[in-house]
């Protein structure tokens, strides 16, 4: 016997069934999915192979977004590393001490990016409860929080959720240490700190590697989990190198479609749909660009 | 510079400030924390070395826990393998196919444990919303959600908790194959599938494997993540072996000190304390016992 532990994506779904959720974005139709810009796109390759590719989002933290650019032009990452990776919570990678003097162009303390004004957003509610905001939702790809009342929006720290490591305030990191979410989503750093963007290939190259076995998950001095070969913008590599993705619009009816079976799970596996899911739960789906005559 | 990243909790924080939630865990009195029986401790050794236990929860899942019990016993497990790991889901254990006939006194198909009777519970509300269940909270040191309507009570699926893997139902699982949740909590698969437990110590020796190439993180044919050497269960060891640990009363005041603090982080790092926190995101502490003349 195989214990399949909710395996009933991968066959085939008596006719009957609503489809999953994985169907709903196989399916899902070419209009459905945008693009991302490659000067959205940051690559990070690694001594001795492997990569991991972040998607940017300059619409949130657009002053950061700049620097960590500005940074990665600037090679300012070469040569650097992961050298803090906590259980459940994040890895963090980048310059640590010492380092390269900062690039020219770099703003040295950008301003506080932790929200933004919910003015040009559109928001899609997700239709179920948080603990963490009074509404949660979707904007242009991204997981968000917003508060009605404020009129302002954040992205949420989500599993693969890439942020601005920073000191005690009202220091806001200039960009050269940054983190990814690997474990239980810390939604407590939700307005308390900048994220920039989040993880879209390559997250196990992060989170498979062996925890520090310092204090937060640090590695002990002289040592580090991996080394970084370079940090590069899509943009700025020859155009048949670049790798190309696409996330699904967040506004559209296959992106309802996708949450509504994600809180109502009716694979043949389950028993019992919850009708209700977490934000984090949710992930906006993404892909790499299809070839053209593989595109519907 | 190092950016801390909320680092705050290991630095003496001013008087004026609330403690953290970790400076509350430390300062618990002895009464705050409960030991777990030995016959509840589940001790995986590795190959090569490392070790992960769990705490079995017989109030929840009783004939599967006492089938782990009497497989631990039997030594069914050894030369077993950790042999899928999923990123942002689970890794999950034990004899896939083929392997040692079922032991004697282990139930072939149990009953579906997804959730029991309230009735005989301390249930400690957490006191803020839930996306997938009416209530959540705490009893005997567990996350659980419960419906007062139907009076049922089910453990969640948070991070590092431990189910029982099966196939499409009527199949429960028998407990020869087991899983542990290493990323976001996968909520949707509460009251679907048994869970007879969670990861106290080791978790990395799961979390942090490579995960697997196939379909769901299953490892290639042939080949495993992590050889086990044995599976035991704390009582089954010479006393003097033994690993101890102690669990946190999820009903005294330590506790709603400690659920309040991660729910208001007031660190020096935090800007902004959110208000709330999820159920996941707010582990039952637990420690190794204290040598006696350590005690408080």
């Amino acid at each position: 016997m195989i214990a399949l532990l909710a395996l009933a994506a991968v066959a085939a779904a008596p006719s009957a069934k609503p489809l999953t959720p994985s169907e709903i974005v196989s399916k899902a139709p070419a209009a459905d999915w945008q693009t991302v810009s490659p000067a959205d796109l940051l690559v990070i390759d690694y001594e001795g192979g492997g990569r991991t590719v972040i998607q940017l989002a300059p619409d949130f933290a657009p002053v950061h977004v700049a620097n960590v650019r500005a940074l990665a032009n600037a090679g300012y990452w070469k040569g650097s590393s992961i050298y803090r990776v906590q259980d459940n919570y994040v890895a963090q990678w980048g310059v640590n001490e010492g380092g390269p003097p900062t690039p020219a162009g770099v703003v040295a303390k950008p301003p506080a990016e932790y929200s933004r004004s919910v003015k040009g957003l559109t928001l899609r509610p997700l239709g179920y409860a948080d603990q963490y905001a009074p509404r949660v939702g979707h904007a242009g790809g991204w997981p968000v929080a917003w508060n009605p009342k404020t009129g302002r929006a954040n992205l949420t720290h989500c599993y693969g959720m890439v942020g601005v490591g920073r000191d005690m305030a009202p220091d806001t990191g200039m960009g050269g240490e940054l983190y990814a979410v690997i474990g239980q989503a810390p939604r407590h750093l939700d307005r308390n700190i900048a994220l920039v963007g989040r993880v879209i290939e390559g997250i196990e190259n992060m989170s498979a590697l062996p925890r520090g076995t310092e204090a937060l998950g640090f590695y002990k001095a002289g040592t580090v989990a991996r080394k970084i070969a370079s940090v590069r913008l899509a943009s700025a590599m020859p155009a048949t190198d670049r790798p190309s993705f696409q996330v699904m619009r967040t506004t559209g009816a296959t992106f309802a479609s996708y949450i509504h079976a994600r809180a109502n799970r009716q694979d043949q596996f389950f028993q019992v749909p919850a009708g209700g899911v977490d934000l984090c739960n949710a992930p906006v789906p993404v892909r790499r660009t299809p070839a053209p005559s593989s595109s519907r």
